[in-house]
């Protein structure tokens, strides 16, 4: 399984995965699931991966190949950002089907989902989700965050915190911590966590990391977080038969 | 759906319930979760219902009847908590099965899940899950919570501050967020939420509330864990390249 999730914010974009790879339990291995692409210098597109590893391999290797062999659609040619998520949603569509006869005799479908994120010069930045079937939709001022993967764990605290202003660092520390509630509650997603931060209009990464468990910053991070919500729980309001 | 939940401590257990039920998103309605049985004066026992509405029901008529018409295994005769849980199962798989080739030719299957707790006086108190298939597993001491449902929203902060001492009141605190974690991030779980405290050998219900979103408990207790995160959030470390 896997973790992957975005924020978009009025100052920029957030991008978060983590990098644990399984096919049933005895076969677990550590993939980057973060994909940077700076195919021309108006222009930078960072593609987050769930579902098959092969499927979201095969895309990759076809958007670095499509870029290399100089492709009438490429990342470099593409208009905006929603056609640059239409074009990955297409490759996805395509290899899915590729294999699904094989995939199928085997009980299994080969589906993928990408979080396509980025900024085209001139243009606002977007972050979009591309669906198995190649369909996408986009983030929004009202839903400033998009998940793929394991998804239900890390939530809740997004819904609680997303809505307040916040700078990037702060959106990069919430998706952190949305990272590691997963990573609690589910093996299949673990460490290291990758973390990019993309200003708006700089057209680049301006942050990245790679985190592992073993990061003091990580640590302290988790720590806190625990802490403070043991605090927290220590000022909820008391029950009527509470006489102390 | 539904998100129920019951957590064991030394000192007694502690049962959460949502009231929502849907099927599809037209048919909206709210049932009781939580189901008590006194058969005798040496015995209480507590159970939550997920799954097919009808199957829950017929179960817990059952149930019911067999303790009226005196049959020889009722939650009145059996002699420990797990028998009881698996009369429970028993009853669950043969409802299901009962219907289960009028339910498969319209593309449904009546699954349902139970979590039985309670005590039989000079027995330890127990909690159980009741799979749809009729088995169960027991919570212990190095897993205190069960849940049925829609489990995973909120398992994060249950695992968060489980294994620390707690009250049976912080516990139903713990409860009573872990749903409101589950009703924000999915509306098929939704308020009135029931809540049932039970000391150990007092073979009775302590504490028993249902709180409705408007009730001023349930709104402090709201505000207070929104707001104590967002603060926690303020105390996360800062990245290197923050510079403030």
């Amino acid at each position: 399984m896997t973790y992957c999730l975005a924020i978009a914010l009025d100052s920029g974009l957030v991008f978060a995965a983590d990098s644990r790879t399984n096919a049933g339990v005895d076969y677990v291995t550590t993939y980057g699931k973060m994909h940077v692409f700076e195919p021309s210098p108006d222009r930078i597109f960072v593609l987050l991966a769930a579902g098959s590893l092969a499927t979201t391999q095969e895309v990759v290797h076809r958007l670095r190949s499509d870029l290399a062999s100089g492709a009438p659609c490429t990342l470099a040619t593409v208009p905006h950002l929603f056609e640059a998520a239409a074009y990955v949603g297409r490759l996805n569509r395509e290899t899915q089907e590729k294999h699904l006869p094989a995939l199928a005799r085997a009980g299994f479908n080969g589906e993928a989902s990408f979080i396509l994120g980025g900024q085209i010069r001139g243009q606002p930045p977007a972050v979009l989700l591309v669906y198995p079937q190649g369909n996408c939709i986009a983030a929004s001022a009202q839903t400033p965050y998009l998940q793929i993967g394991e998804t239900k764990y890390g939530k809740p605290m997004l819904d609680r915190v997303s809505g307040q202003p916040m700078t990037l660092a702060d959106a990069a520390r919430v998706a952190l911590v949305s990272l590691d509630a997963t990573m609690r509650s589910n093996i299949t997603v673990g460490p290291p966590f990758e973390l990019a931060v993309m200003e708006n209009d700089s057209l680049r990464i301006g942050h990245h990391l790679s985190l592992k468990p073993t990061d003091p910053l990580f640590r302290r991070m988790q720590k806190r977080w625990q802490d403070g919500l043991r605090r927290t729980l220590a000022t909820l309001p008391r029950f009527e038969w509470e006489t102390d």
